[in-house]
């Protein structure tokens, strides 16, 4: 039997909904509740045939849950954090969030709910967004960050998490935010510099594109404003691997200069050999 | 009917394996050719059911073929053009290459082969080499750039490429090289810096390793030696566009400095408008 009788799910975006997706197959004995803040949200939930009760009142929304889910931007999640604290919270009421940033959600939200939160964060989305690109499966094999603060015992969430299919890491906020600067931010920076070197002066280039273009700029599709509040709620740790980027394009630049043939095959085996240690 | 008589391929790694699958399929009619400098190079082929003379004198292989294909790094193709130039070629042979890299090799080979001579560079290809993983339909789709010099006619080489699937552009050999090094030279290295920053003080990052990580830095795995190889023969237009994204990374480190939000949303919303413009 799970603990979770009653979730609550903040923003019903890709995330949110398929939280919402995954969880009807996962806990089908799990209650469900899914706030928006526009009425018209609604609408899009039922097209994805979530069951789940509606609100627009973040305070009602999160009465009586076992666990609540922050799945808004990482902006807004004080905000709507200030509204949860004021519900008739059960004590073993559980509350995370599912942003790609944890030091600044964390050092806000802890406190405002206390003892309640334990930072989340998966790893899974996609450069679309919106409920109609959801899907039940999207954290099947997906690397999940937790953030308990120290003494915290996050099995619980652990355990929810692993339900869904992600393989679970813990960590503190500090070090999330320096390896998902490394792992993710910097990446998504680094698609949109390509896009624009490669195509501001001449969109016409387009026409040429091949599949390495297409995949290693892919997610400089993703939306302007979302990653716009990610990169400033994590600067100074995205800051400081986007010198690192600019520091080894110098480097691949002198070697291009000079040219240094050995130089230039190093530093591509360097590369090389750094990718092929990613998993499969 | 074809006029391709006989097909003579040099070089049976990941592109010459998959054109000779390709052709098996495409022109049953046409007797085929596969060159390689080492005799052991014949087993590669048997064990992908390629049904082609082999040889290792290049000048015995080119002997009476109709078209003559060169799939070897771009930097052999010279000595290997010398070779097949000292061959009793038919009149009509027509000889081309799949080099990523067009005004070196156009500069270098037409004055060795003349008329018979034309570009190629068929835009499809992966970060893994070799015969092991050739497939037939690896062409279905590509963009290939043909460059064949002025008055030249391109229409049997181009018949050619689109019975393969291809959607064939032509361009001048310098024009090639510049749209190729925005589209495809540019993205591989700015793929390996990526993969530098991001693990290089720091390998033990790739537990969190996401599809974002996973699709932009791709192309990072290609094998060193060949990318130093056309980095090295396109080497001003590559430099031209990785200066490019280098200022684009200033650019970028100077709005996160300041922070200005309304500037980070429009550098990202414009980098967004051109990677939509790829087409699906």
């Amino acid at each position: 039997m799970s603990p979770e009788r009653l979730i609550t799910l903040y923003g019903p975006g890709l995330l949110g909904g398929s939280l919402a997706l995954a969880i009807q197959e996962q806990f089908p004995e799990t209650k469900l509740r899914l706030w928006a803040r526009r009425a018209e949200a609604e609408k899009g939930i039922r097209a994805r045939g979530i069951d789940a009760e509606f609100f627009t009142d973040p305070t009602a929304a999160a009465s009586g849950a076992s666990l609540i889910i922050l799945c808004t931007p990482v902006e807004s999640m004080a905000a709507l954090a200030q509204q949860i604290a004021m519900a008739d919270l059960p004590a073993d009421c559980l509350i995370t969030d599912v942003g790609s940033v944890k030091g600044q959600v964390v050092s806000e939200l802890e406190p405002i709910l206390g003892k309640h939160f334990i930072g989340s964060h998966p790893m899974a989305g996609s450069e679309k967004t919106g409920i109609e690109v959801a899907r039940a499966n999207l954290f099947v094999n997906a690397a999940c960050l937790l953030t308990p603060r120290a003494g915290a015992d996050a099995a619980r969430l652990r355990h929810f998490w692993e339900t869904l299919g992600c393989r679970v890491l813990e960590m503190s906020p500090e070090e999330h935010d320096v390896k998902v600067a490394r792992i993710s931010h910097l990446p998504h920076m680094m698609a949109a510099i390509t896009t624009l070197a490669a195509l501001r002066s001449d969109p016409s280039a387009v026409s040429c594109v091949a599949g390495g273009f297409r995949d290693s700029t892919r997610i400089a599709s993703g939306d302007p404003s979302l990653w716009t509040g990610i990169a400033l709620a994590n600067r100074a740790a995205l800051t400081a691997q986007l010198r690192e980027a600019s520091a080894a394009l110098t480097e691949l630049l002198e070697i291009l200069d000079k040219p240094d043939e050995a130089a230039l095959r190093r530093l591509l085996a360097e590369a090389k050999a750094l990718r092929d240690s990613v998993p499969a």
